[in-house]
């Protein structure tokens, strides 16, 4: 064990369906405290350049950091797939993002190198994914889609029946044709896609959901002493959102698994 | 005829989906020069809330005024139903929303008073068409849905098929079983669905686009000599977007239905 500190972990994402990796870092580490940032006023990032999303992930960062976060996770994959360098040249505290322990995560438990990963077209075009997990295991080969209607299907509450059945199956027609055996879901939104997507893909293929990949990493640098844990003792939350927070009720149910009456609005 | 006044008309959107209504203002008023701002970067405002959508609006009207225009459209169902009052009483030029004309044309067409209207959940939830309804045609009986997926199925080019199909059917089962005559299309993307949602109605149900409506309403301006008129001539068309261009020319060619080559990037 490393010394002790009690300073929280910090999650930002574009909007609530970071949720979903907080939900992993929640359940994972009790004793830790945690701040959350949905940025959903700008929400989504998926469909905007790299340039204006890096800006809007330098601001979030700023806002986590003059809260004391000890850690910063980046929940968000299209900010991930293009912020990361620029956060971590600007903050003195360590920054995870949710690619490369998802990349890491399929490269090892796919069989057949046959890899296909699902994500925003913001996080698909900046080939983040291509790149991890091409250095993660060479020689795989990569199939990606962008799915831009599943974000909309997951906040709509509309994640079985026939509408996503169908928008999953016109999405993952070349990756069924071409024989993965593992697929990424590369957006914090599509873990509650998962059944869909598993009924359509057939149980040969294995799903990774880089919520946990993400926790596992944040596991390695708290037990490896790279940053301090908290005591123990249940960790306290704080969710702070850019827009109205009058849907975080329904919201946090839907994606984080516990219903949090309120969020503290923010103008960034 | 009233005085002429070369000054562009000016246009602004959350978005492309402005750009149908670009198209029929394009149609109608050769001779008038026009300058539209896509606000890429913040897009969608369907989910933001009245405080945010007022904020963002005056931005984007505050930047086309300084282009010198005569005239402001609000191409956008939800900042035309939440910033009129704002944008009214900040500017001195002439403002034309898409929610009064769109109101106005169905209450004139409906016969039977049962009137539908579908727009994203920040113009549902404005209240902004039922209100406009209301003063039109006292006694209308008036049957809202937001359709959140509509945006991105529209933008994704999924316009006819099975998807769109099923979409449709599951946010029009209401409104089918009121027996509506009329259905307002109260968002600029909703044009593109067209097909779907009159095949999903049947041929009974009359569809508003407000794009239409609100070209009236311009003309009723240039004709009255509120505004003056350009003189004849081809009128020249200047795009500017908050994100990268680098859709524009496929996303004008669906939206605008002329492939314009490139837009002009602003940071607001």
């Amino acid at each position: 064990m490393g010394q002790l500190d009690p300073r929280p972990i910090g999650v930002f994402d574009s909007g609530v369906g970071g949720l979903t990796v907080l939900r992993a870092l929640r359940s994972r580490f009790r004793g830790e405290s945690m701040v959350y940032l949905g940025d959903t006023a700008r929400v989504p990032y998926g469909t905007k350049s790299a340039e204006v999303v890096t800006r809007y992930s330098l601001r979030n960062a700023e806002f986590l950091v003059s809260r004391d976060v000890k850690l910063l996770v980046v929940a968000c994959n299209t900010a991930s797939s293009v912020a990361l360098p620029a956060l971590r040249s600007r903050l003195s505290i360590p920054v995870v993002g949710v690619i490369e322990p998802g990349a890491r995560a399929a490269a090892r438990v796919s069989r057949t190198g046959e890899i296909g990963v699902v994500g925003t077209p913001g996080t698909i075009a900046s080939g983040a994914y291509q790149r991890a997990l091409a250095g993660e295991r060479p020689g795989a080969r990569i199939h990606v889609q962008a799915c831009p209607l599943f974000v909309p299907l997951a906040e709509e509450g509309w994640v079985q029946g026939d509408v996503p059945r169908q928008v999953a199956r016109t999405y993952l027609a070349g990756m069924r044709k071409a024989g993965i055996d593992t697929l990424v879901l590369g957006c914090t939104h599509y873990p509650l896609l998962r059944g869909v997507l598993a009924e359509e893909l057939g149980p040969a293929v294995t799903l990774v959901d880089s919520a946990e990949a993400t926790a596992d990493e944040v596991e390695h640098l708290l037990s490896g002493g790279a940053v301090g844990s908290s005591g123990t003792g249940p960790g306290g939350l704080r969710l702070y959102v850019t827009d109205l927070p009058d849907r975080i009720p329904e919201l946090s149910a839907r994606f984080l698994g516990e219903r949090v009456s309120g969020a503290e609005q923010v103008d960034l």
